[in-house]
């Protein structure tokens, strides 16, 4: 490695899954040296106890969230809810700060009552953060103070659906999502639900209706046009990735080419989405469990012959893209760094 | 088991995984007698050599087809196109046939070019046949000779949403439905994408448009009416199994304690559907593993508080509810026996 | 169903796995009537609440343990350690009883200080209850008041090697047995361990050494001769099933067809045990899944050309042979009916 | 990345699941280029056709054998049986040679004759090649021509148990070893054993004897002393994988501590072997899922308290330490490389 400057970054409510992956990031990152991370559950114990994928990797301890020292970048990994009442705090340990949870999420404090049924702690710092999607906000972030990551289900569904509502092809009030969602999802906490012989090979219903993420999702596609995203997620057995099948119905005649110059205009230069569609083989769409570990949102797409439906799969894996990859990338964009920087894993076949 | 005069039935094509369940229920079926069972492949084999459960459970060994003698029922589980083609010399062998294949769904032969892409072989009969699904077409299996069983995500999705279109509930171009599916659908033969290291853990956009079941699925629904489905099927992690999610959008407005109504009005009085709508608990919603072996067709709903969504989920054993269990309901109805004769088990937990 | 006087039954300790189980197969069973089943923390919720399965199929709600009146048969499922505290109680209310916990495995005191590392709260109990293995105990269960049913691992390690202990084939310090154990072994209770992102896929060694069911081998199989098993437990992905690996090693030189021969005389009349030895095809050896729901202990065997091993290979349903069927193939033992009544599942395939 | 001169490497066979591992690893090494990669059956298609992980990230298309030009290093990736026949071209066309086969494994040709079944097609060549287990032939490997990668299910069993047997501690004719193996040991070849609803779930009793890379064993463990390893192998739900459970029986007394030391004597400075035992959390034993993509082999060990055996359990990714990564690791020696040069993945978690 050669002699550069390091970013001295701390990592903020470390023991989870994001966490976890956060530091698998990080600890390989070139540009990047972890000088903390906390966990209150696990304070003084050794990060492989709580992630370990990292035996032998890291020597790192954990602290609490009051021993955090002044760093450059404070990631924020903790339960929601808390980032928003610690912020004031954390804003004093670091000038740049990457909230990976939900409470920086949504622009306005209407929209965060109406969704999470409670007021927002601190609605002032909403317009603050860039919304944490480098596809669509990547001039914002360049240094940014703020980001706050996007959800993984509503990064994955954004992603397929933005360059359709931005050129406004679409009819606005029926696209219907639904989100295949693995395990990992639901954090490392045990319960009924998460008791392997109850959720192998599940196919439940988690939400078909009033899921959080979908308040992202009409705020960045909607951009001043009032839209409905009919959205459902669907737990099946898979522990990481996350496929949204997006039925979208044209306002206006696109033939496929059509939408594969609209994909590439969008896309063309984007580092990190894939336009996977074959016509033979068995990879023809795109696949989640192929992006376990990568940064990578694969895009699929297929017009119906017999109706003005397009069908658009998008795949990423949830705590890479879907939340400490994208983290890291805006890192990167936020640092000018190259934005593949810690981020080359390109994932394993056959998994 | 008490004396009573037994159906003397026979199977063509029966080393398939529906032969195979057909077989399994027929066996302790009190009323069901199996004469033959015929494999072109396998013929002069034990039926447990290709059906393993059956070990010690039944002596059978396969014939042929031309060894086929006469019987009371002839169930019919060849690949589709068969039974067309040969339907005449099985009219000489049984009064009375069950086909699983797809050959004699749908109604109308121009339906059927457009969606198999080629001619019928036997369009006079198409009228003769009656569609499988016993909630919809009791009265005119009764006395019967020719049944056809429903495609199995034409089953689980018809059953979802039959009692929304029939009372015309719905804005008609707008519902969509995806149906989550497990590899036994594939039938028994292996492929590349049937290979385990690629189809395991798999969220594979098997037919996001143009799925033949799709047929079925507006002649059963539509009656008269012009409607559209936009179907899409997905292959999941699962052996055995369908879940559709099904997104309703209704014409006029609707409470929850309505639908609850309206599926208590449907199915109430039959005895393999069941409401399964929870406020509580792990299994608030249908779930397919649960269903293993039975021959339940499970429905859920929720009623989306921001739109006029309805959400159907609806699931099955596609190799029973949704194959040979349809068969032996509709057997069981023809002969006037008992509707759950041979249709008992009631599904495993844990799975 | 004929009219038959039924035996009047309750469970005691009915909403875990192995409760659910006997409550699916004693619904069935045209003669047991279900009188009463206790939960503690679901007193007075209907029992499909906790089995899923038996939606539609029972009306039955908990009681509590307190709440227990008399009845013929009393099936005990609860943790172990309580039915030896409360035997005295359990014992006024039915002059039978069938124990599914460990309690009453052990023939002596001082094996079950060794093993459980605690004093036995009734002694003096453990010479009145049949070890629970029909293929041993058979004689001893007709009439008997009190059944200890096996543990599910040993259960399947016994009835594997049962034929070679009992003829005095093997070194007696060589054997090895790894029995590979899917997740509902551990019961319902959710866990760290149990958590689907943490157990799915998993290759646990959960057991090494120390396994408590070693004890029961040893019992059952030494019978008077000192014999050593060296036993491992391994967790695999996997909710229903067990597999024993046995690595045994001939004092005499025998054949393959000797070892047929050795089963044969062993078995050859037991209604659930199946030798699976094929040399084509692709189910050549016992395969648990294939006995989910079933009452079957199917066993295979290689002889080691290289050496004077033998490799036993068993299998069960851990939930049935290994706890709820193998107690109702004792209660029907017990009163004198077809050991196979209420047994009859054949299980699934595929699955 | 800084200006070295690189090593000019190609695969031949590089269609299948270890060629498109050892692709996805000299992608990202630092040190190595890629010149040509060759498949008979895919040639002029893109890797990524093959390797869909690959999209985006190489440009190169599969050359025809007959193709392949000069290089500085050739890994052959060919099935069993190719590389002894075609061993003379290779030579002509690279100075150094890593094959991935089994052709070369063995060192004597009475050992190739009797567990392959077939005279060796080369066997002068058989004492010139390296076998390909870093750990116990660094040495060797410096500046060595040939080496031949270890079978994955041999690797795994070697690593656990060497320490042990170069030291002569155990009981030579007793050691039982069970390896439970993924999928992906298989290869990419579908069939009747390999298609998922027969697959999925199973726990199948692949080799219960007779195992070839039992030779291997043999071979190194043996060294001179006549030793017994009695090898079963079976295949569980696992893509990705190889976890041994392996029995031991010592002649002398040993306490947990000495074998501790023993390895740690024995592998203290090794890169890529990791110790893991740990007496609470819920990853107290290697485990392979949390290998996938990585070079560690995971060891971990139980003393019984009962008797004089050991039970260690090793755990490696079968298509990388196993494989590819095993592969790569020869070639970073033979070069005078960093070992841990492009094998720096640490895996993932959850998983």
């Amino acid at each position: 490695m050669s002699v550069v400057d390091k970013i001295k970054v701390s990592i903020a409510g470390g023991s989870g899954y994001a966490g976890g992956e956060l530091l698998r990031l990080l600890l390989s990152h070139p540009r990047a040296e972890i000088a903390q991370v906390s966990s209150e559950s696990q304070t003084g114990k050794f990060v492989f106890k709580a992630h370990p994928n990292l035996r032998k990797r890291a020597q790192l301890q954990f602290s609490s969230l009051k021993e955090l020292r002044p760093c450059d970048v404070l990631f924020l990994c903790l339960p929601h809810g808390q980032a928003m009442e610690r912020i004031a705090e954390f804003k004093k340990i670091a000038p740049r700060i990457v909230d990976l949870s939900a409470d920086f999420r949504l622009n306005r404090e209407s929209e965060y009552r109406e969704w999470y049924h409670k007021p927002h702690a601190c609605p002032e710092l909403l317009r603050d953060f860039v919304y944490g999607i480098p596809e669509l906000h990547r001039e914002e972030m360049k240094g940014a103070r703020f980001v706050s990551s996007a959800g993984c289900n509503a990064t994955v569904t954004i992603l397929g659906l933005y360059p359709f509502f931005k050129r406004r092809l679409l009819e606005t009030d029926k696209t219907v999502v639904e989100v295949k969602v693995g395990s990992s999802e639901g954090g490392n906490s045990p319960g009924p639900s998460s008791h392997h012989p109850e959720r192998s090979g599940a196919v439940r219903s988690f939400m078909p209706t009033g899921h959080r993420h979908c308040a992202e999702i009409i705020q960045e596609l909607g951009s001043g046009e009032p839209i409905q995203v009919h959205f459902s997620v669907t737990s099946i057995e898979m522990v990481r990735g996350a496929l949204a099948t997006c039925h979208l119905f044209l306002k206006e005649k696109l033939e496929e080419k059509d939408i594969w110059k609209l994909y590439r205009e969008a896309y063309g230069k984007e580092p990190f989405i894939r336009i996977v569609k074959e016509s033979d083989g068995i990879h023809r769409y795109p696949e989640p469990k192929l992006l376990a570990g990568t940064n990578y949102c694969d895009i699929g797409f297929v017009k119906d012959e017999k109706s003005n439906r397009v069908v658009v799969i998008s795949a990423i894996d949830n705590l890479v893209k879907g939340a400490a990859g994208q983290a890291v990338q805006a890192f990167n964009i936020m640092h000018g760094f190259d934005e593949t920087e810690g981020l080359e894993f390109p994932g394993l076949h056959p998994i």
